[in-house]
């Protein structure tokens, strides 16, 4: 264990949830290390924090400690799990969908469900309301600070009963990809796609070549344009749509200084399919 | 002293002021491990201020200082003061009633005034608006890290001198408790008010049971229906309204992955009233 | 170096990306401490960003290295670099203009171009778009924790060469001082010059004394009005107008507990021009 705490969650910063969960680790051991990957999943979007989890966890140290916690069916009988990756990261997390895509990347290597008798915050009294702070926040840190071994959570599970979300896998037919709208790059409007970099590549498009995109929401065209695929926005004017490979290596779509989101209304999920297509000579 | 810094105030992150404190306080022991509580306390909201206070504490160690800057007096008379808590927790912040729920809870065992001539940045000018940065950050440092002993803060003060706010205290009747709505669950909607499980407890309600919920605000009746009383929200449909035990133990009103506050316009302070009453036959 | 990384950038902390820079910076040394100035810059603007470093800077140690990534041009030609100030603190940053303040105060002692083929992430992928994580995260760890010297970044530049944005500089006239709207308190609406308080003391109003204020914006007068000149806002009735010296030492606008900037729709830049006038017996 490195002694690295990272914290995702549903609960904003405004109120002290967040920092009830800090000091449950603080005084669990005064030298971890604890960070924030984001606490601004919007309440209860579980498939977001799947795809926040994968967008950060390979810039951590193996042995990091994730503790995510979007939650909605807290109190139910979903199960509670510490799993570790492929590469070696462990996540805290309710089993409800938040590991879809860390499953399909680094993979889960193992499973293990949380033991509430022993992994528990003393004296956390009947609420059943708070399981980030009682349960979550508590085990991660103990498990990040050595306190506890991975064995130590509790029983293993089988890691194909871990629940994942549907995906809509990219696809290629002749001269176009298809896929969905992973995420939104919220800040700057931006669509982010999940098709790969390598994907894209066989349809066989230049740098500074022109690509046709085609937008559908539930079976109906949404948007379709020429578009450039540019290295960056620096390829382009301001006000300009492009075509361009993200910071994770997926093809992504932009207006140069605007919100492409905005301007077209578009929103995440398997029902919103893009289509990169060829532009042929006919 | 534990070196452990938990800042709060209604600055908001989009500047350079709380970072400024951070960096007050990292130049006084690059030690100290320096966590937010929020920052996100609605402008001069001293009420709000003094529940977050009370909401986090008593999940941190001994010893940890808390810096609360919600000041709508500064450069006042109102006096800058440090208070050790009676779990031993220490709390500096301007005399104005951020200490009322602590007060009523941990309780306040010894209170100082700080002596600005000793307790304040070296050379930090003219400005007379800036005390969270000058005085607060560098003072409540110098705690954490040892540099000051508590007794060095400055002279003592009765403790029954220190500021609280007015609060509605809830009161059990025949069949029925009453209190106030405290506090928003701000990023959800939900309603928390001030009366306990115990209380809530002495009007004897089953889990799964039925509750008669009213809201009243300046008298007016606001809200009145009946709900289920549950232990969490899993124990009711999408949508639904529920009663439940809060991560802090007292009474909340939620809507099913919905906002009851934002639904019927709620908010917070003395004059909203709260009762749960009892079904009876008649 | 004094292994201290602090972060700027106009992100936001919704999504992951944060979180990739400190998983990047903490992978290079564990012992690293990071701290966030803000997130929150407006998307591109160049010109809040060089007034947050300077808001800062002077409150950190020698030795601290500052990341800031506000970069419209990311995958242009706009150069990577890394400057050492007067003070010995350092600024990873986009040569864009972020150093305006700091280059006017603090002042450039020496500057270096990021030799981009040894400092930076390796396997960073064919992204053209996220530096902030691939280089200037990396190369401020690097930096910061001793791994590199400053030497050891890249090529030296000439330090007039660093770019910086046009600024309308404050001028004393007769009986009047002008100058500019520097940038707003952000959460509570206060107007922040770029007028010293020095430069102001020469038209010599005292403490409590009335001045004329004057606001235009493109040549067109848009407020004029008298108000007192207060220590702090405790000197004015709630509503009332004041002229107050702010934290950074210079002159500022407020209405007490409420939004100057909201109440006349105020902006800020060099085209944003604030005049104080003594008022005068005719």
């Amino acid at each position: 264990m490195n002694k690295t705490l990272i914290m995702q969650s549903d609960f904003g910063l405004s109120d002290g949830a967040v920092n009830a969960m800090y000091g449950v680790a603080h005084s669990v051991d005064h030298d971890l290390k604890i960070y924030d990957l984001t606490h601004d999943i919007p309440p209860f979007d579980i498939w977001e924090a799947s795809y926040r989890l994968w967008q950060t966890i390979s810039y951590w140290a193996e042995g990091t400690v994730f503790v995510s916690v979007v939650d909605p069916g807290v109190g139910s009988t979903r199960r509670s799990i510490v799993v570790k990756t492929g590469a070696g990261h462990y996540v805290v997390t309710p089993d409800n969908g938040s590991l879809t895509h860390i499953n399909r990347t680094e993979g889960i290597a193992e499973a293990r469900e949380i033991d509430e008798t022993v992994n528990r915050l003393p004296r956390s009294g009947e609420s059943y309301t708070f399981h980030g702070r009682d349960i979550y926040a508590f085990t991660g840190a103990r498990l990040a600070s050595g306190v506890i071994t991975f064995e130590e959570v509790g029983p293993k599970l089988d890691v194909n009963s871990v629940v994942s979300l549907a995906v809509k896998e990219p696809q290629l037919k002749q001269d176009e990809t298809e896929g969905m709208i992973d995420v939104l790059d919220v800040r700057f409007g931006n669509l982010w796609t999940n098709i790969s970099r390598d994907l894209f590549k066989q349809i066989d498009i230049p740098y500074g070549g022109q690509v046709e995109v085609e937008i559908q929401h539930g079976g109906r065209s949404i948007y379709q344009n020429i578009m450039t695929f540019g290295r960056s926005f620096a390829d382009t004017y301001k006000g300009e749509p492009l075509v361009y490979i993200n910071s994770l290596d997926n093809m992504a779509i932009a207006i140069n200084q605007g919100s492409f989101a905005k301007a077209y209304g578009i929103r995440t999920g398997s029902n919103w399919i893009v289509i990169f297509r060829k532009i042929t000579d006919k």
